[in-house]
């Protein structure tokens, strides 16, 4: 992580990130990415990270696995259990066998990326399969695979365009929103567009947070711009 | 791993396959899913293995990775330098720059997803788009991102059917075959169907040379179990 402020280890900075943020956050999630490159030490500090955070958020490995229904098995093992995150990013292109090994865990959910919020986006998940994008078949066909109360959605924030057509394939699912931010989707905007009537979003900002500042005030510095979303997400949710 | 036989652990399985299988294989494909669920321990016995297995061998990091551009290029950080591997897997579904992160890199393989071996692959990657599969258009449109050494596809050996397909969007590039042996597929059929003028094809076969016999003998029935392949793949390849 170049972008740390000098002098500081990742563990110190993830510490006082999740310090600075918990009255505003109600999840974590880390990048996974981010601590592989670290090797087995990365993910040495991702496990002394989440158990750090503690059991009071939501911790959602973005770890963005899928793989045949065998490999997946182990996959959800390793992150419901071993790594002790509450939900794991999970690929639906090798579709249902690949997803279904990280259903069936109690308190557990499977995010499975719809439409995502980065350009290639348009490659693939936009492309059409009959009247649908794909994106669409992927939402209707994995909300047929388990419950409500463990199957999310990644859907963009930069994607606002979109999101009549997701509430429309799921209505009542969770959706994680990234994209807030350096990714440009505006905060706001996925208020008035994704909610439902049990607010039903979840919305992530990663840079905007992390790296408000990368001087030695980083800490206040996210805690600034935490407390700043939550001031925006407030008069959406207040009333329910 | 619950098959390991008893007694042996897992750093000590793989030297004495990797030792067994050394003459038979040109390349070894960890899974990632088997090391992710010891955690940061599980990282660390990977790293031994890959050192273990040296510069002879190709080394394909199974980890079907593939995120935004920027998580991407910490992920191929993360693959070819931390952990040194030669070739990762890769999830198309969020699209070009999820991909090309991985390319750029000397020596180094993308690996990506196009028909997988699994059941789940007629949910997605068998869908319409247009004329096309979905994974005939990923094969089509990821084959543009990059030169032909540098980017590989994994098309399952239970799709024989398909594979005319496949090499009518892809003739030159090199395929990645799993779903050999407990999975369905067959080699021969493969070796027909498959190969193009300089071979073309990677054929990986896992739990039928791992898992071989559960016993002590587990190393000499692997080693057998290769031994087999390599003879069956020999009439294919000696006249090239």
């Amino acid at each position: 992580m170049g972008k740390l402020p000098k002098g500081i280890d990742m563990l110190e900075f993830n510490k006082a990130i999740i310090d600075a943020t918990r009255p505003y956050a109600v999840a974590y999630k880390p990048n996974l990415a981010f601590y592989e490159i670290h090797g087995a030490k990365g993910w040495e500090i991702l496990e002394q990270t989440i158990r750090y955070i503690g059991k009071e958020h939501l911790i959602i490995a973005d770890a963005k696995r899928g793989d045949i229904g065998n490999t997946s098995g182990y996959y959800a093992r390793a992150f419901y259990e071993t790594l002790k995150a509450d939900a794991v990013t999970i690929h639906p292109y090798m579709g249902k066998d690949s997803v279904t090994p990280f259903l069936g865990y109690p308190g557990k959910w499977a995010v499975v990326l719809a439409l995502t919020s980065n350009p290639g986006a348009m490659d693939f998940e936009m492309q059409r399969i009959g009247e649908d994008f794909l994106f669409e078949k992927v939402l209707r066909d994995v909300a047929t695979w388990g419950n409500i109360d463990e199957i999310m959605f990644v859907v963009g924030a930069t994607r606002i365009e979109q999101l009549k057509r997701v509430r429309a394939c799921v209505p009542e699912h969770f959706l994680l929103i990234p994209g807030i931010g350096t990714q440009g989707g505006s905060l706001d905007e996925v208020m008035n567009h994704a909610m439902n009537s049990d607010v039903g979003i979840l919305v992530n900002a990663s840079r905007t947070i992390l790296y408000a500042s990368s001087e030695k005030d980083f800490a206040n510095a996210a805690r600034a711009e935490a407390a700043k979303m939550a001031s925006v997400m407030a008069p959406f949710i207040d009333h329910l």
